[in-house]
């Protein structure tokens, strides 16, 4: 008998017929012999239209506010999926975040989970039941509703599958699993079998949408087993795993593309120690996030240039501090590109092998595309490109590698 | 400085800008050197959607899990329409039925409220905030969420206002107050200044929709004085409220009717003890409401005839229960009518004051119409009549008692 942690995203309980489809897989799962939990997220476009009732009503909802209301579409989908379940002869009941014991800070609209009590959910699995647990959302000391960010859904399952020590943590959502690159550009992109939790973060963080990075981090961290695969068929999917042997052999795992992304530049700051601490703190306190940060080295004016990159809703602000910044250091201003995109390739078998970096950026030039803004890590190399080449530049990339073939 | 508890019922916060409208005025009072609490109902038509979603599912949804489904459009009310009065700059904050302490029996669906803690909700007021508190739903002892049925959101503001010693209870709705009659049908019906809570529980249980009669019945129990008034304009309202001498001179205060009404009549039962409890019993373990009960005098064969009325859901259950106890009874067989209407006359004067009854039947028999059946309390007379001269019953008798005038 197996544990099984289910997760089934939004696109997999649009309705209530996909949550009738959903109740089916599940109860003929249980009916194996398994003992089943089910985390769900919010049905399709709920989340979208609580955010807009919001905005409707201020530019500046109040976080604690923002919880309440979002965290109720899981709840609702968690109701009718119990129901669902019950309906198909298959005992089951629903669980809001409280009632799993979700314990997390008080980091509104993405509180970080700091205890699973979950003697309920064991008392129900006990009992036979398959307990369908609203994802995305838990309580904090005041018993105040939380929520977990985005992706939090996956992170619930997670969690709850190391906290109960599951054997398999599942995540269905509406694509078959990890590609090499995304099908909608590469046509001949390659399903993955097996990845591991580092590719998969790299890959997650350089904007493969599959699976949020902390979902991924927390299965890491107690070496849970993720499957990502698709609520709609009955194929196998990817597993996300330790690395093993079998991974080494391939050098790149996969090519990422993120279209959501700005260049900011300032040019000419002169070059002494701390300024680079100066604009990134000025950065942060408005709570933006930089990516790729580059830095030139500096020429004979004893200036440099300095290039980052944000998300694409926050480049107003990100141009605003840093023009003030400009100002104040001397700077010779700052440019803003938002046609820009990011395309990365990521293997942990890049370690051990020499030359990757040189075949991407010859590969990339031989197709005719100018690169911007160049960053790497151990297991990764991303180049900032003009968004009118970027899905050449995966095709290329894809090709190059030969990531069509295993 | 008065403690006010508001309730905003369902087409007071039917979308954004009518909540935001709502905040406007909670601000408005609140600035004005009140304390308020505010109770929301679910935004117009919000529940009818939850229940068409369980319906899609299940045609016997688990009551658990009707209660976490249905419970929810309060919670993001609550959640928008603290968003707004802070938006306002009132401060403001939601809470659930659980946050406010309020502890209810484990009936899902139809709990009742055991008691209220209340605390959290005097350190928000304490604070200068305006609580926002999603009605309809509590907590029951294994801390799963209970609703309070029909009327619900009604309940939970009074209850509040019973536990806070609130100086009102004011139950905002999409009409202007209690009226001698129904205004579609009487277009000279008055709107009451006062109405005793005994008055309009009859009212309420007649087919008034303006407030639900557990509501009535809580404040009565508290003496909470409550206000109906419309959300949509400043008028005042009626008060609801102990009797007392002003209303004495009234005999008759209002017409109500009931078009929700189904005849079932068993012809010719043995007339001997116990029959009626026989049938009464087997109505309600089905959970089967019955309103009004008429038994005959037995005649010559020592048989009588039953009639009672239940609500149009349960006329078939109600059928099909007194068929099978016919067939055991040997009665004659059972006969239904679905055109039927209850029509109503309630005041606390005809307690007071001869040949009421008689006018009211005297009225109906001028205006051609046949009474089916009669019931009476002490502060109600009421005839079920054919539907199709429902209108005409109401508008002879509002003329006669001569409620359009004070």
């Amino acid at each position: 008998m197996s544990l099984i942690v289910q997760k089934y995203g939004g696109t997999s309980v649009a309705d209530t017929r996909r949550i009738k489809a959903v109740a089916e897989r599940v109860a003929s799962i249980a009916k194996n012999g398994n003992q089943v939990i089910v985390v769900v997220s919010a049905m399709a476009g709920e989340t979208d239209k609580f955010e807009g009732f919001a905005k409707d009503i201020t530019e500046t909802p109040d976080e604690r506010e923002m919880d309440l209301l979002l965290s109720s579409g899981e709840r609702i989908t968690s109701a009718l999926t119990a129901m669902a379940l019950q309906e198909t002869g298959c005992p089951s009941m629903s669980f809001t975040g409280r009632q799993v014991g979700i314990r997390t800070d008080s980091s509104h609209t993405k509180a970080l989970i700091e205890d699973i009590e979950a003697s309920r959910l064991k008392t129900a699995l006990n009992e036979g039941k398959v307990p369908v647990v609203a994802g995305f959302q838990g309580i904090n000391e005041l018993s105040d509703v939380t929520t977990l960010g985005r992706g939090g859904s996956d992170t619930t399952a997670v969690a709850i599958a190391a906290a109960l020590k599951a054997d398999v943590c599942e995540i269905y959502t509406d694509v078959e699993g990890v590609f090499t690159a995304d099908p909608r550009i590469v046509p001949d992109a390659r399903k993955m079998d097996r990845v591991s939790y580092d590719e998969m973060l790299e890959m997650a963080s350089l904007g493969a949408k599959v699976l949020h990075g902390r979902s991924v981090e927390f299965a890491k961290k107690y070496n849970v087993p993720l499957v990502v695969r698709s609520s709609f068929n009955e194929r196998p999917g990817t597993l996300v795993t330790k690395e093993d042997g079998a991974m080494e052999k391939v050098v790149i795992t996969g090519i990422t593309h993120d279209r959501n992304q700005t260049r900011i530049t300032l040019m000419r700051v002169p070059d002494r120690p701390g300024i680079a601490a100066v604009i990134f703190e000025a950065v942060a306190k408005a709570n933006i996030n930089v990516d790729m940060i580059v830095q030139n080295i500096s020429s004979d004016d004893h200036a440099t240039d300095m290039s980052f990159t944000v998300s694409k809703k926050d480049e107003k602000k990100a141009f605003d501090i840093t023009k003030k910044i400009s100002e104040e250091l001397g700077s010779k201003g700052v440019s803003i590109n938002s046609d820009v995109a990011k395309v990365s390739i990521v293997g942990v078998g890049m370690q051990s092998h020499f030359g990757v970096a040189a075949q991407m950026f010859e590969t990339l030039s031989r197709a005719g595309i100018n690169i911007m803004m160049i960053s790497t890590s151990e297991i990764k190399i991303s180049c900032v490109v003009d968004v009118s080449q970027m899905e050449d530049a995966v095709k290329a990339l894809h090709d190059s590698f030969n990531l069509a073939k295993v």
